[in-house]
């Protein structure tokens, strides 16, 4: 039988004339980019270019939200009440929509950045004003959840939920993930081992050797990895003529319903 | 037979804790608000309460988008290229039908501000792109025009177009408008008399007492002039009982049709 | 014996177009100016007409810094570094002594606005990387310090020091402050009863009768006080004709030595 | 005799987490930096590092004023008054007097940048009104002047001034200077040719083989060319032994008085 797996990496991120990734280079090795939408990351020009990029290459395209501190690049958290992160999602999702629109492009999913995305996985009242905010906007958009804390609280909603993991970072034993301060460069092999674990048995080996349940239907790739591209093809390479099929966010999401 | 016409003002200006106009006061005597979306003025949190209090006084909802230029309140024209305006002029509809989506209002149309605006006025090729632009994401919108040669240029594109006209600001014979540096009380029953003039001839008269064609579905009161809600009572009061009847900006432009 | 006692008052939070406060009806009121640096409110303009504005009464003018969140106008938490919280006021101090180098005037303290004062006070490291900053950049200016936890790690370094005090707040039995949502009038008689009791026995009433200990030599007057230029003046009046002299922050630090 | 010119290059445009340039390795070749300041690039932590940088390798530091316009780098003319660009000018050099202060290095020169630049050259009210706010904060500073109708302007005040001139971009015969869309690598013999005439002939060949008159003291070296590093060294080995000597814009002003 055939496993339906996503890979999905965060894109569009430059800024004016500063320039972040290589998403020329990455955008033909996934599936799914999650778009910044100009508060963290990305401006109205970098994000219409984004979308132009994804669309080329039949790449879905969601919305990577993050919060209005493009000085910290959206790493910081900010004591912002549920509403205001709500409000800020919520304008960040119609931004790339329209992009998107006038591009003939769906937006598929949402995933949110950096502090964002920490400050709703430890809170869920921050949570769920910005569920709640998503889902008055485009129920039917895929919630693309970066642990496991935030798919649950995403089961209340009505839209579809997928849950990432990583293979070019490493899983502590109790299943947290150990996020270096400056990314280095991974063994393509080694990635490429694990990406075939989670795909095939939905567990991957720490580096000590322990086994960890990663339940993940979508594979996050970072775009900041030195030797991103190398880790692509060393994947694409070792699933190519298996039953592992590498397809957009919102087919593994509807595969699991 | 009835005369439709219009009222219509900028709305959503405030930003963060720093408050501009007296939307609350002035909500209840129009028919259209432009809303800002976050550029020169306006952001997320303003953009909501702005939407749900046009929504409870069934004043129709349009974006007022303006140039990158928080500092100097999108009044200062920038260099920026026919692309450059059209990707802001997307971005912010965006954001806005996001905000007005979740509040469960339609946006009907658009209407740019100040140097945004008289950047479309004087070059051509910039108002296509923003034209264009809105188009592609929403060929149903109003386009709301400040002056004759955007709303001839508005007529080469799908959407419908509706020229407003004002009556707070003096005439010149020339048909040009004085914008005064800062915006002084005026007397409301002359605005009154502006206002039926307008809606019952199509002219007005300047200070200097000549008639000047002021062809206009939609007259744009400004809010910040000091005695503006006043002045709004004042039209009320005079066409009360009369045969002209205040719509939305998307009821004048199908009347047109 | 004379008592000398200073008003500050935050000023200079305005920004672009829009206004905050009443900048020109206090000034004449107070002896201190604590003035905003363009991070969280004030911008090159506003800086340069408040700088003026307080030459022309003779008012003292210190730095305000803020943290860079326009937005939340400086009165949420970011997640940021002591060095970065270091650098933020670095750069705001700098600013406002050009704008001042060009009007003449000089620069005599340093109070930080907001989150970023909690944060100083809630974090030994924070202050320290902020208080070194501001030493290394003009060791004579004078620390207005909010609380006594500042106040005294601020005794480690070389620059005066100033503890202020409230009589437009409440305090409670504990001495902290009771700090409103939204600033409403406060009773002229009364306020004006407190700045004598702090002058002269360096104590306040609570408002339910206990006396507490406010060891201050200057009294924050809040710009966003509804009635702040009636209080005003009930303390003028009450203290003209007493040995109660009002001072800027730089004398009553001299005096303190 | 020995001919004593400056190499100039613009640093510290990082913003954030986006990297501009690559000055650590530029900065050991050249002897004077013109720091951005926050507002088209820098950020109080780059202009922190840069300044470190620089004293690091004696190189002098001076300010790189912008335009306002982040996203689009300072490279966009804003339609401001004299009064404003120059509130944005003292503004900006006092913030990097006090990081310079912090780090004990002296600021020695201001340079304004792209098209707050060009503002300045085509309009003599905004070129005073800057250069009367730089006098009034620092009459000692070098202005370094981009073009000669500037630096002709600068005249008129207490300040030094030096006149730069290019030799990795091509001159046309009227002496104006070709700005190419997007830098691309030059060959560093011929730049070192240009470099070596200019120093002692005060004149370049255009790639006609017209000879146009270049009286710079400084030569600014753009950071962006992609072989930047190379052409320096080639510049340093083809001077070295001669009695061309690198020295910085202080020390060339002060030889021109």
């Amino acid at each position: 039988m055939t496993r339906r797996i996503d890979i999905n990496c965060d894109m569009g991120e430059s800024f004016g004339k500063y320039t972040k990734g290589e998403d020329a280079a990455v955008m033909p090795h996934v599936t799914t980019a999650n778009v910044a939408a100009g508060f963290h990351g990305g401006d109205p020009h970098v994000m219409r270019e984004t979308v132009a990029l994804a669309a080329e290459h039949g790449v879905r395209v969601g919305v990577h939200p993050g919060l209005p501190d493009r000085l910290g690049f959206g790493r910081r958290r900010i004591d912002a009440t549920p509403a205001e992160l709500r409000d800020y999602v919520v304008y960040q999702l119609g931004a790339l929509r329209a992009v998107a629109d006038r591009a003939g492009v769906e937006v598929t999913h949402v995933k949110p950045h950096g502090a964002l995305y920490s400050m709703l996985s430890d809170s869920e009242p921050h949570a769920r004003a910005v569920l709640d905010g998503v889902a008055a906007v485009d129920p039917d958009l895929v919630y693309l959840a970066t642990d496991a804390r935030l798919y649950e609280v995403a089961g209340d909603y009505p839209f579809p939920r997928v849950l990432e993991g990583y293979v070019d970072l490493d899983y502590r034993a109790d299943g947290s993930v150990v996020i270096p301060k400056e990314k280095s460069a991974r063994d393509p092999e080694l990635v490429a081992d694990r990406f075939v674990a989670v795909a095939t048995d939905g567990e991957v080996e720490t580096p000590e050797g322990e086994t960890v349940a990663v339940p993940a239907d979508s594979i996050c790739v970072h775009g900041d990895t030195p030797n991103v591209v190398e880790i692509l093809e060393a994947i694409h390479a070792r699933i190519d003529g298996t039953d592992i099929e590498l397809v957009g966010v919102d087919e593994v999401a509807r595969a699991a319903e």
